[in-house]
């Protein structure tokens, strides 16, 4: 899942997807999440999206990987090289032109996997331990998952663990803004068929924001006072 | 509430107190917190400390001062020229020597109030609708306080709300971490006779620690499902 705000500071905000897909019928599905400074993010997408249809050789291209640890290896490579590009200027560090990605999918022959990718472009791997990665504004919305995430949670928890996760960031910091996007990924499928927009009058999605204010009280109410 | 880790890296950490008080009996009581650079944060108490006991005119001291908003600017002078100190040498950004104080008390004559003093030594005062401030590792523990805060709650509920947040956020980031020093003012009492330090095995913030994670699962299980 992914919010879409993006801005330059506050004045200056706009709605901008964060999640991309390509995918080869019955071959191969890749999702990209992006966080971090959107001309960098932009501008990979866009080299990923050119190298992927200009089909020539010397500009490889995720669509030609043979598994998601090479494309993990492209996407970062790809990185490296825009914000090295964009700190040759000169005038400011790299670190103004940082990004983080998620990219996440499915090869024919391999198992569907995770992957973060650093502005360094290295990149690690979900583990059974940590099965989930957050890129961007992520302290806000970690405590919960920290607390409530079950490896055996099933999707429809799992979805709502991402909102509500979403939403605690929502109402703590000015920068992450609805709409949500979302996208499951069925193994073997090799479609982005389950994917959504999530708007900010969604129902299920407001049941679920003040829902979880008035339970979050509750349970509040529950514990025991501390006397001084 | 102020907790007492302090770490250079995560192989070096160690327990340090963040909470300071000076108090005059039936005058004043001037209590502050501090989180950042610990270099920067000892520079400041030691400083506040000599200049309140040396006496002499030339060095301002806190317990001269006729106001608590006297109080914050000279505790905000007073970090500016730390900070100003440290970064002479050149050899790095004013960045790296930061830090952030509250500076809370009652002076006779004067209302209990709170300031947030920025590392550039300007502050703010606390307002009716935002009575609280936060400094240090502030993130994953704003989301309940946005949602559990009342301004007519009593003090119990307040250090619950205190302990809930701040074991968020232990339960997020290794360096913030037990024990806490909790410190409640009583309005013309000019004493911190109601201090406490709350340790790891303290009964109460155990059975507000475990009894928060099984409430907010329970709460989650309440909420309704997203099926996509």
């Amino acid at each position: 899942m992914s919010d879409t705000r993006t801005s330059a500071g506050v004045d200056n905000f706009a709605v901008s997807k964060k999640m991309f897909t390509w995918q080869v019928e019955g071959e191969r599905s890749i999702t990209i999440l992006t966080a971090g400074n959107l001309a960098t993010t932009q501008s990979l997408i866009s080299l990923l999206d050119e190298r992927s249809v200009s089909g020539e050789e010397r500009d490889p291209s995720i669509l030609h990987q043979p598994t998601m640890f090479q494309v993990a290896r492209l996407v970062g490579a790809t990185l490296r090289e825009i914000i090295i590009g964009a700190s040759e200027t000169g005038q400011t560090s790299a670190d103004q032109f940082g990004a983080s990605i998620i990219v996440g999918g499915q090869i024919k022959g391999g198992k569907p996997t995770v992957f973060l990718v650093y502005p360094e472009g290295n990149f690690i791997e979900i583990t059974e331990d940590t099965p989930y990665f957050q890129i961007g504004e992520t302290k806000y919305g970690k405590p919960i998952i920290v607390r409530a995430y079950d490896p055996k949670m099933d999707f429809a928890d799992a979805i709502k663990l991402l909102l509500v996760s979403f939403d605690s960031t929502v109402k703590s910091n000015l920068s992450v803004g609805l709409p949500f996007d979302l996208q499951i990924y069925e193994t073997d499928s090799f479609t982005s068929d389950r994917s959504k927009r999530i708007q900010a009058d969604d129902p299920i999605y407001q049941a679920i924001a003040t829902g979880w204010g008035d339970a979050l009280r509750d349970a509040f109410q529950k514990l025991p006072s501390y006397k001084v």
